[in-house]
């Protein structure tokens, strides 16, 4: 309902590291007419994930990741580059980062990464039938080694902590557990 | 393995949003040597969110969410206080929020809600036998209001697209789908 919604009534840019961080103090005025002051929000790229099956097998990768600061389990991802689609994105990084390409695609959701501050949208997706069909081609910072773990091996790593950041967790689990329709 | 883990030579505060948000650029050194100038490095409070089912039910709001501008679904959530304990941060959050308190709680893993970032940890919770002890009592700046909805119509309502923030996803799907052990 639109009644609910807040109302920005000006915003401050407090940091502009175009394209991968604008931080602003926006002013906004809630439902009730209430003015907040300095509320932070932040625009960073989209991104895509991938939850690929070749078989039975999930293709996975292992590596270190600067945000926990540790080697973990993590799904493909990466930006979406400027007025690329969401799939094109997802099929991109797949390709790039573990040289894999799928038939079936199938979206698994689009969230906001914070529920206060926005900071980029996740599009999720479940890509089946995926076969390698060249050497991966990244220019990610990370090494990065790909792995084939069935399902089964990739939920009991979850659960041991092996999975290390947000994106790849929820993307494990809505494809283990597909949205209903 | 430590080999492959980044070093942090310096840090360079941009922004100083104490409690709510510290922004950085690092220069990092990677294991083949590189060194890398001016990588964002975000600090936020950590978070709680939980998924309480009520017998047959999941205790879920419903409100304005200013991270992806939207009225949508979500789970009782909020930042940990200094020092608190993730668990308690849980209990209290779902007290606050929604007046429920519940008997048997389940930790669905802990995760970096950005990879390369950081910007605070989510300790996702699984909650059974909640029951409702109290009015809410929240100092939210939203107007959320708490509904009690099936696992089943909560899987239907996620995959509407009626969920929007990524951290409420991730538990939904993994209280649904728990991590094997």
């Amino acid at each position: 309902m639109a009644s609910e919604e807040w109302r920005v009534l000006s915003r401050l840019e407090l940091l502009d590291g175009s394209p991968w961080l604008r931080v602003w103090a926006e002013t906004v005025e809630l439902p009730d007419g209430r003015v907040i002051d300095g509320f932070y929000s932040l625009d960073s790229p989209d991104y895509a994930v991938v939850f690929a099956t070749a078989g039975e097998q999930v293709v996975v990768q292992r590596g270190y990741k600067h945000g926990p600061r540790r080697v973990a389990l993590h799904l493909p991802s990466g930006h979406l580059e400027p007025g690329e689609e969401p799939l094109d994105a997802a099929k991109r990084e797949l390709r790039e980062e573990t040289g894999y390409e799928a038939e079936g695609w199938t979206p698994l959701g689009t969230f906001s990464s914070d529920g206060n501050r926005g900071a980029g949208r996740a599009y999720l997706f479940r890509a089946d039938g995926a076969r390698k069909v060249a050497e991966p081609a990244s220019d990610d910072l990370e090494e990065t080694e790909t792995l084939l773990l069935t399902q089964h091996e990739l939920l009991v790593a979850l659960g041991r902590g092996e999975v290390a950041v947000l994106s790849s967790a929820a993307t494990i689990a809505l494809a283990a557990s597909p949205p209903t329709s």
